[in-house]
């Protein structure tokens, strides 16, 4: 971190700074420049927090941080891809793997039509949600334990693999026992309670990145997850929200690279939720692939038009089938496999 | 709501939506106009959520909602201003509190002497939080249920009333022994399952504004509470995040004339949040007074330099009395006590 | 439009809007709903504008816009692609072009061997700015007049055509005399004195989107162009303002699909910009075409790390050709020559 | 400035920088830390453009700016409140001037009822837009000329000063004889060309915050008045554009005392855009002088239901005139006049 003194500090204002950086364990390197004096602190990291009361010391005008705060989640602590394992299939290789189905379980018909479906076009991991958070208490909850056994006769009756969010700590355990891949949804992603559950649980977490949650924050969600135990965690970008009406959510792209550069962690896209129209759906996965991504996470109903959540983001299977084609030809221009 | 149909739709497609909307038990208006047609949907707002996937259907624009989705809460629903009971105070009448105190209780004597030293100043309810919600897994996560019972020892010697953050539903239960409103922090604004634990509690809850929560989407927030069966909610604006980064949020105080005219809950501001630096923490309070904030919650720290958590966007004792001088004339302006 | 009517409103407020619609030889048709009254607003749109105040009166909510308010724009008004004529080049059918380049025309020398390789690489558009928008007054502003006449040699030494930016009304009479592609920058997506005089010019306008514009403000800049006479608009996503600060932009990607459907004009894309770092470009531009974008604006410099401007998300000639074998393949699969 | 550098970074790579740092008359201050190294440069900041393309230089990861990049405008600059003298009248001083009237000059007759209103109330300057800025090509662009005439007629016959908006450079000398302050608007606030333009005025200028403008690009904006050798800027924060919808805009009061503690210059708020609902127009005034503001901007119509623009956020006389007693109580209580 640097300490930057105000124009005008006294010596004995960047003294008694200096004194706190040393008394903390760490090194305090001074540079005098025409118009402002800067500390540079460098030393363990673990002691940083000590020092960051710094601020509020006289003579001092901010403090700007240099390093990154993400540990096992940055690329310098793993210089090559991480490879996770979700069952039988690994996400983060030269596969990119689609998982699809619909926002909420809503019965047995609709579930095994949609996994059969969405299994032929050539997805290989089911989504649906059993606990479903809604901005209107009003709005159906989702199915609960029932949601899940429906998933796990799905993936009996298709082979998929299956994706569903858990929202409660409490429900950790049950979710579990069910599917392959655990999500932690939107409005979680600083749920460091929920992170910490799904920390001790062998099974891969797909870590959505919060509506308005920084590159930063979200690694460093990761970080909770991953400083708990658990390393295979897959970064899902699904849309931040900006100033933007017409869209849903603003699909922010520039994370898929960035992230990579940043992290071993692979990391996957949700465009349906990302612009939140069924419409655009096509372009923006294809744009994914071209950008990186591993995977894709795409809402699919046999009759969006009757969903009981997220109708107008999702692709109907026909429409899903023909997307999976265009998807293909831009994976292998990318050398990967789908 | 009303649907716009694309331009150039067909008569059949019309005919299809109204078709759907009848179905549902609702009316359909019919507007043709030189452009495009629009059909308004009048009926029984819970049948609703069947015709949301209308955007879906063949000649569909869109769905422009019409009316707020929160009823408990709102204005039309109740038409006198809401006063929440918190132990012996009264919050959102003619009394402006002042919630004041640490980011973390760190130990018993620094708990202890702030909670003398705001007393003084005139604070009636002192903050300070058990379990923290913290970017980093590496930073101080909070002491606890040890925490909690200094706030009840704080609380006895010195007759303040206590405000504390729960995180977890499972901590629900040991916070609500001590407290005497439970805070719900901006990261769980949409932790769902967290409102509904706190749904079933017989103590005000403090719920903070999200982070990138619109007003409607913080009122349904108060609406999970409310539906649940407990009316106590006080509303906090605590800053949004905004493209800005010299302050650490964006304090929005659009949000609290809004609030009071679309709600009949109280809303109060936490500026130490809102701006993030100390420095300017006096003006935003006075700001927030000035905009008729019901409260305030404001980080006091003996020591700001060497607090574990927050130290930057502190008071100390001497300048949040000074402060507190200034907002009783500004409160007194604006017809309150304080 | 939709008039809301409060909760309550009284039969003489809504009649007095009733007969204010109908004043300004518009229809209303009233809904009466359980909870409000909504009032649908049909007619022909010149007339709203004086309704709009509508909002002032009593009983009146809010008003919600409806239809779209750009008209030339639209795919409402114009079917089919527009194919914009830049010189003999033409933008929006099957052959996607590359715009390519230095931030800043610096010297004969950086421009020419730039150009040279760019046109090598199969760029067919030479970008370079004469006049440059610069935050700071102390950074470098353009050679003006004489950086257009090494523009247009450049133009005559490779066959490349040439885009640059106008930022004053005064100057666009020189740099239309050099340039095949006027260039609006983001800053000026608003300034509206300098839309309309370019709406005068016979020569195709590349309209960038300003850093906050929601898409419906950037279709209105261009109504703006073409409301004057000059149909030939180029729209160019650049990039929005969020709050992530890891990169420089958010490259909003969403908004190549979402106008192509509202509108009939071609859409190109600047990474290098949207992302602010030259090692995420590659990856940007291919998820541009794979989005649908019909053209690229891509920062090339001989040498970035002593480029005047922007060197950090320039590429270096070798970069770029690298880059552009790779958008060849990707192009391809959408169907499209590069 | 800091350079750091990537983890494992190379010794040669180092040099290098630190080699071109030196190159420039610049000082290299390095910090080798455990994870990372780190350079610190100093130096006269003149020359810093000349380093800033290290960015791309191989091993170095990024540059983080330190030192703030305004000058002339900067608190270190000069350290006493800037009083600007605009007419017969002080900004910054120790009386708050109310700058009220319509959004655009519509006709002599209301204008001048508008100009003897806001007089009586207490406004000492009369605003009015004669060019006027307006997102739609169809909407009413201002009487021009015209409208200057007529606000110099109202200034006339009410002793009131005036300020009115420049859009355009060609305008600016007629702007300029007429009027007291000259604006410089939202959308124009990077329009450095028309900055550069009235940096060279003999009249102060009110300089809007942009839509989406950092705190320091807006001083970077006065900046560029101020070294055209006009240092009479007066800050005016009006709203920066958010995810919110409810309001027209975020009014962003931190950036008063945010902008008071960087820079010497007055700054004022307008409310009236800021939240664009009339009803909240006062709770927000009231906040803006409590929160430090030097002046305000408020629109106000004799009629706002038939106002030609922006009616949903002006008050009438009635409403402004309460209004303005309140402030005047908010107003005192800061140790001001009213």
């Amino acid at each position: 971190m640097v300490i930057v003194m105000i124009h005008g500090a006294e010596e004995e204002q960047i003294n008694a700074v200096i004194t706190r950086v040393e008394g903390a364990g760490l090194q305090a390197h001074v540079s005098r420049g025409m118009e402002q004096t800067v500390i540079g602190v460098i030393g363990d990291k673990r002691n940083y927090p000590e020092v960051l009361g710094l601020e509020v010391m006289p003579g001092v005008e901010k403090i700007v941080p240099i390093l990154q705060p993400f540990k096992l989640a940055s690329r310098t602590f793993k210089k090559e891809n991480s490879l996770v394992q979700a069952g039988k299939l690994v996400i983060g290789g030269d596969t990119i793997h689609v998982m699809a189905g619909p926002c909420a379980v809503e019965s047995r018909e609709q579930l095994l039509e949609t996994a059969r479906q969405v299994k032929e076009a050539g997805a290989s991991i089911l989504r649906g949600g059993a606990f479903k958070p809604r901005t209107s208490p009003y709005s159906f909850q989702g199915l609960e334990e029932k949601g899940l056994k429906l998933l796990a006769e799905a993936r009996e009756a298709t082979g998929l693999h299956i994706v569903t969010e858990v929202m409660d700590t409490r429900a950790v355990e049950v979710v579990k026992e069910y599917t392959d891949i655990i999500q932690v949804g939107t409005r979680n992603m600083q749920n460091f309670v929920l992170l910490k559950e799904v920390s001790n649980v062998d099974k891969p977490v797909l870590l959505k990145r919060g509506l308005s949650a920084t590159i930063e924050e979200w690694l460093m969600a990761a970080e909770y997850i991953m400083a708990g135990g658990n390393h295979n965690v897959i970064m899902c970008e699904r849309g931040i929200r900006s100033f933007e009406t017409y869209t849903r959510n603003t699909l922010d792209l520039c994370a898929i690279p960035v992230v990579k550069h940043l992290s071993h962690l692979p990391v996957i896209a949700d465009p349906s939720h990302g612009i939140g129209k069924w419409r655009f759906v096509p372009a923006m996965a294809r744009a994914a692939i071209a950008a990186g991504a591993d995977g894709l996470l795409i809402e699919v109903h046999t009759s969006p038009e009757t969903a009981w959540c997220d109708g107008p983001q999702s692709l109907n299977p026909v429409k899903f089938s023909a997307m999976m084609d265009d998807l293909r030809k831009i994976a292998k221009v990318m050398g990967k496999n789908l």
